[in-house]
């Protein structure tokens, strides 16, 4: 499997109300792509929101008001920095709420159902050119005990989200250990470099992948209750 | 900026004392590819140990005994699961102790210095190709909230594995918000797919990335001590 990671240029400012696959599409044949069957069409969660109506004015509340409201728990918290978990189970910084690209005075929030808004570009794009394709929305997530951002799936559709290779055996026919992979984060994270974040390029095509078995939208990779070893932070301020 | 991430095929079982630089160049010149510069050279922990005689007996203690041996600090431990710092400072399931692709009785520690392997394996590659190169060596880490393994960089020599874009504007000239990537993780995790777990695929070479900033090692990537909002979990079992 030899994969390669194209970005999509051109991209237009994207507003409220825009038709985002629409827009995809005229920019992956202006940056000369001709998608293929299985090609992974990987966008970021900034242009989503924006084209589903989540861009919103930031309001008297600040910033604040916006992440308190789309938190559903705070992990942790230290200065200006809180991690949340939103409503739909991810675990990140300010519950997602983002003021990079976008305008002054306005914030974007989460897609309501990222893996919604995944197939419905999968869909749609689909339509318009006959390919059965798969689609990854992404966001930039921190992790514990490891430095930088990093590109993670928010939202997929037509692939799975996580490989579960339990049960397969490694190249030496010894059970496989540790062996269930977050494919869709490992494909959100490829497009990264290419996507670049001071750089206007909202989306990529990874082309070349073949991944086995059913499809799995990313809400599969949440890991929270009794499997959560890390459910708030010991050393944080006081959890409110 | 567009990547291709190219499988190294035909990579022979890998035995302590064995040069590994001169094991990649075979299995890199077999599998059709010829190095140009800035490419990156991805290879995995596990043939990286094995030709560093980081692989060992199990011995009378078991896996666990080994495991202990390779802790600094446990961090969570639930059941046969520990989450455990090493003394580089990763945190990652079993202090990086592995029995995967590795012949029964035997289990893989992480190299001692993984940061000076990739420096090592680039020196050495660089002198038989005459082309400036880099190099990531990998493992695969669980993450708190989120399900499946992702390949991450323990070592790197040649790129920065953080890329520090604070003080450079989004696509509308506003200041970006959280802005340094971790450039090591999103390669790792791009040639994922590609390695493969069960597929004895321990390499792989990433084309075409451009990387801004001076060479940064994946000890840069720890983020412990005072930054370290978990650094220990508060529902796992007693922590020894």
């Amino acid at each position: 499997m030899r994969l390669e990671i194209i970005p999509v240029l051109g991209m237009p400012e994207v507003r409220p109300g825009h038709d985002l696959s629409r827009l995809l599409m005229a920019a992956v044949r202006s940056s000369g792509i001709h998608l293929e069957d299985h090609d992974v069409v990987v966008v970021t969660q900034k242009v989503v929101s924006k084209a589903e109506g989540r861009m919103v004015p930031v309001g008297e509340g600040g910033k604040a008001a916006w992440v308190e409201r789309e938190t559903v728990r705070v992990v942790a918290r230290r200065g200006d920095l809180v991690i949340a978990q939103t409503r739909h189970g991810f675990v990140c910084a300010n519950a997602g709420v983002d003021a990079s690209n976008v305008p002054d005075g306005f914030v974007t929030l989460l897609p309501e159902d990222p893996d919604g808004s995944a197939r419905r570009i999968k869909a749609a794009m689909e339509a318009a050119t006959g390919r059965e394709l798969a689609v990854i929305v992404t966001d930039t997530f921190g992790r514990p005990w490891r430095h930088g951002l990093v590109n993670v799936a928010i939202g997929c559709a037509g692939l799975p989200a996580l490989v579960d290779l339990r049960g397969t055996q490694d190249a030496g026919g010894r059970p496989l250990e540790v062996s269930v992979v977050a494919l869709a984060d490992e494909i959100a994270a490829a497009s990264g470099p290419v996507m670049g974040k001071a750089e206007g390029v909202p989306a990529a095509v990874v082309r070349g992948l073949r991944a086995e078995g059913p499809p799995l939208p990313a809400s599969a990779l949440v890991r929270l209750g009794d499997e959560d070893l890390f459910p708030y932070s010991p050393v944080s301020e006081p959890l409110q």
